[in-house]
Order: C-alpha cells, then sequence, then structure tokens
C-alpha cells in the first residue's frame, strides 16, 4: 500500500483500491488466468503487499506468478526497482512501478500501491485491490497451484474468515497506522485502545486454539500475522502502539513465532526492508529519520509450543518447499 | 536541564551548567547554608532535577529547602510555574525561571535549566549545577539533615562512586540524549551500543549486590535511577533506545522497582509530567505532540525480591517519613 496523510485534515485515511480488475479462470474478466503472464510486484516491508508474498509462497505459485521486488525506500516517484541491475525490473523493463499505473491509465495521479498484479505482455497494471488478490490466489489460480497446496479459503469456513478478517483489518491492520498518524490525541487514543482491545480478544481466542478459523492456517492467520510480524520492530514504537510489545502477549507472542517457523512465513521476511521504510519514509513522524537499532529479534526462532494445542498447519496438504534462490530474505544478523 | 540541539551540527550537545556557585556550610562561599532561605526549582519531568528531589526526601530537607515545581512543558521561554495560581511560584513571586536568572546575571541569553536554586530574599539564582546541587545537599546540609538521615555520600567510597557516576552520566543518563537527538545514523548506533553494553556492565555488577556501591543507598543508585525510570516510558521509543525496555533486563528491572518502591524514590515520580514534557517538548523528534498511552506502568509496585540479596538501604539510617501533602504526586491511573 501506499499511505495518504490528508494534509488538510488530523485523521490519517487510507486510499481505496483503485484498479480493482480481476484475474479469473472461469473468462468472466479480460485477465484470464496464465501461467507466466503476470508479475506481481510487492515490496516486503509493505503488510498489505506481504499477505500475498506469503499466500504465494504457500500455494506455490513461485514459477506461475512471477515476483519484482522493490527498495523498501520509496522517493517521490513512488515504488522504484533500485535493488535490480540497471535500477529497473528485469522482466517489466520498468523503473518504476508508476510507469505500470500510466500503461494501465494515461495522467493517472492517484496513489501507487502495492502488492500490484502487472501484465507482462502489456505492462498494464491488472489490480492493486489488496483485499482481493489474495482471495483470488487461492480460489482462481486452484489448477496451478502445487500438489498438496492448502486450501486457505475454505468455502465452508468464509463467512467466519470473512467476519475475523473485517475486525481485524479495521482495528489492527489498519488500525496500527490510525493510531499512529493521526495529529489528534483524542483520536490516537481511540485507535490505541480499540487496537489493544481487539488483541485482547484474539488473544481470548487463541489461547487454545492454534489458529483462527478451523484448525488449519487459512487467509485470516496470513492477514494477523503481517502486522504481528511487524509489531516490535515498527508500530509499537514508530506508531506508538506502545501499551505492551507483541514479546509481552504470551498467546499472540507464541502464535505469531509458530507462523513464522511455519515455511512460507518467516522466510519472507525481510525485517531490514520493514525497519528501513518505516521510519524512513514517514519524515513526517520521524523526522530524522534515524532507522532503530532494536528490537532485539532473537525471540522469533526460539521454540512456541503451541503445536500441543493440535491443529493440522496445512489441512490436507503440505508444508511448501525451500524459497527459490533468488527470493531468499538475507539472514537476521 | 534544558537541552540544546546545536542546528549547524548532527550531534547532540549537553550547555554546561553556568551558575555554579555553591552554599557552603563554613563560609567558604558568599551563600551561607541557612534554612528557610533556598528555593529549589525542579520539574518532576528531568531526570536531573529528580536527583535532587530524591536527595532532598531521603535526607529530610523538605522543610528547609522549599520547592518550587515548574509546569512539565516549557514554552519559549523556558520553564514556567504555570501549575501555580496565577501562574506565579508562590514564594518566589516569578512567573518563569529565567527571572531568578536575569537577576542573578541581567542580560544573560543562555539555557535555562532545572534544577535550579534561588535565593528567596534577593531572588536571584544561587546555581543550576546538577552534579555538585546533590553532593552538596549531602556533604554542606548534614547539621539540617533529619535524624536518620543516611550518608548518601561516604567519604570512604566518594571515588568508587564517583567513577561509577562518570561512567553512568556519560553511557546512560546523557548517552539516552545522545542516542536520541542525533541526525546521523552512525552516531545514532554508536551511541547505542555504548548505552547498552553500559546497561549490560551494569546489570552484571548488580546481580549479586543490591546497590552500585557499597551496601546502601548512595548517591550513584539515585542517578541510575532517574534514568531507568524514565526508561521505558520515553526514552525506549522517543529516544530509540530500544534493543529491550527495562522490563526486559531482569535484574535491572528488579534493581529499579526495588528503589522505586523505597520511600524516596517512587513517590517523587510523576509518569504523566515525564511523558508529557518529552513527547510534547521535542517536536524536532515528535512532530505529531502526541503523547503516548503506553506503557503498562503496573509493574513498578510488583515484588522484585531483592531483600534476598542483603544490603541495608539506608545503612545506619532510616527511611524517610510520608511526603509532605503539598508535594505529592498523583497516583498512577
Amino acid at each position: 500500500m501506499s499511505v495518504t496523510q490528508q494534509k488538510d485534515d488530523k485523521e490519517f485515511k487510507r486510499s481505496p483500491s483503485h484498479f480493482t480488475d480481476r484475474i479469473t479462470a472461469d473468462g468472466s474478466s479480460p485477465w484470464p488466468v496464465e501461467p507466466g503472464r503476470y508479475r506481481l510486484v510487492v515490496s516486503r516491508a509493505c503488510p498489505w503487499a506481504s499477505r500475498a508474498v506469503i499466500v504465494r509462497r504457500l500455494l506455490g505459485l513461485e514459477e506461475v506468478i512471477s515476483m519484482a521486488i522493490t527498495d523498501p525506500i520509496q522517493d517521490e516517484r513512488s515504488w522504484r526497482f533500485t535493488l535490480d541491475p540497471d535500477d529497473r525490473d528485469p522482466v517489466l523493463g520498468i523503473r518504476f512501478l508508476s510507469e505500470a499505473y500510466q500503461k494501465a491509465e494515461p495522467g493517472y495521479d492517484g496513489g501507487v500501491s502495492v502488492p500490484a498484479i502487472v501484465d507482462v505482455p502489456s505492462g498494464r497494471l491488472v489490480t492493486n485491490d489488496y483485499h482481493q488478490i489474495t482471495l483470488d490466489l487461492s480460489t482462481e489460480w486452484t489448477a496451478q497451484q502445487r500438489p498438496g497446496a492448502p486450501d486457505l479459503y475454505p468455502e465452508r469456513l468464509r463467512d467466519e474468515i470473512d467476519a475475523v478478517n473485517e475486525d481485524v483489518f479495521r482495528d489492527v491492520n489498519n488500525g496500527v497506522y490510525m493510531t499512529g498518524f493521526t495529529r489528534d490525541q483524542e483520536a490516537y487514543e481511540q485507535r490505541f485502545r480499540r487496537l489493544f482491545d481487539r488483541l485482547d480478544a484474539l488473544s481470548e481466542r487463541l489461547e487454545h486454539r492454534r489458529y483462527l478459523v478451523g484448525d488449519s492456517i487459512t487467509e485470516a492467520d496470513i492477514r494477523l500475522f503481517v502486522t504481528l510480524v511487524r509489531f516490535d520492530a515498527v508500530y509499537h514504537g514508530h506508531f506508538k502502539c506502545n501499551r505492551s510489545k507483541l514479546t509481552e502477549m504470551p498467546v499472540l507472542w507464541a502464535y505469531a513465532r509458530d507462523l513464522f517457523q511455519t515455511p512460507g512465513f518467516g522466510d519472507t521476511v525481510d525485517f531490514d526492508h520493514i525497519k528501513r521504510h518505516y521510519y524512513y519514509v514517514h519524515h513526517e513522524i520521524n523526522p530524522t529519520r534515524i532507522v532503530p537499532l532494536g528490537p532485539d529479534l532473537r525471540g522469533w526462532t526460539t521454540p512456541h509450543g503451541r503445536e500441543s494445542l493440535g491443529g493440522r498447519p496445512f489441512g490436507d496438504g503440505t508444508p511448501p518447499g525451500p524459497v527459490p534462490t533468488t527470493e531468499r530474505v538475507p539472514d537476521l544478523a
């Protein structure tokens, strides 16, 4: 995502996704499912993009949908391919993600956000609809998924998953941004309380069950995970979500570690990208642009003990294989 | 203290105390020890002033040296008496501490800092020398101290206390400011490492002994305490001293709680003043001026278990009596 701070308003507002085309399996949209045709553009810093990175890994879609990783630091032209040779994405041949937006809508002057799916042949942006992208990977791309891919959005559990996702989005995923960007003390306190009330409720829900919905990993866990994994590294200090660290909330901390240590989760997380992005880009709340050395992240790989709650991480499926060499995240220091 | 950010330099520098007169018992200075003559001006937010607040309490000098408490929020005229009726200190009759500085040196245009001791009859500032003020309360005011006042700066331990104080000042008391105010990433990282290396060394020193020097509370403990008590509330997030919270450093956390729960320490601490001061006044590092709701401070009053290390908190002395009604800090929420 990209963040829009309304200058004339003290409250933070998230821009709605603008490009909401869908890639479908049944020909109901102009964009058919087709291996090798689309490129997923992400930032590893971004929680909304990270959902898609995890889902793509869990479903084994790495060979089917290629992935471009942007520099964690946007400049005034937004997301850049400055990690690639010649500062250009080697597949799309562009230097800025905005070029794909322009191809889709010449003259477009709205926000440029990740995750974005780009049609490789035309270079056009297809969608930046972060809510729908992962659901479509789960439901439209089934024929392309690896053998043993889990069902992350099982039909019989969709109502429950959607309901959890709605609460988690409002109070947690987006809640941390609302807490961190407001310039109004009262609004801050209200959002802070909602956030921690929700985390307390989630903690209670997860005390005796391993996953949020059903007994296997679903989309709901992925959406909560991407915020939890950033909590102490950025939200706690940078967004002043500081009633307690994640490490001080024992159930959620064990739950987050359990997922982190599950193939497809922790192996997609780049704490360096996460920290540099938030602390550098949001100069309006961190004018010094100093990136903190803390917190000590070694706890993420410690035993979590959640196996005793039962559950089958991948349901009837299996864990994903190793991360493709070209997509490996450097080890924690 | 007041903080000087050098605009043309990325490194934070602390202004030296400018007024270094001493109040003495033997007539060696123009300012004789005299009950009722001087007023100690402090901010409860300020760690340097808090040293003096604690020492005055422990030595029972409350009736001998009166105390003025400033608003935790300075304006462009620096420390203000806006907590008092008519925004005026009732004893000195002034609205700004700077008026006492002007009386001492007409035309003075340097920093205005607390702690400050003001001569009540003339309204002149005597000293803002925060290193010397507490030592003189201990050594020059002995005849005025309460029965049972502890010796916080015992002669036989002074070399050791001075040596500990020097390390603690450089790396911890002032170290947190150096860490938090720099705008240079490399300088930040260097200071951060020195800070936590020092905290680790202090933790090791305190693992098997209750206090820093000798087996009773000394000036050294007071100087370390004033930084530790602010650590999670402000330095962890606001100054990016975030390798770990104090609550995550078990020895130092127990040591700090032990002192907090000792009469004369916790009963002088106002977390509301501390948080509002730092987060509001330093708008160059917190431009939104939002004051965080966290952290959860209830842990401060939990058992610390340090009694088992032995030690005699007040040596041959006794604990101070209750806080005078007019100086009570409102309870933690």
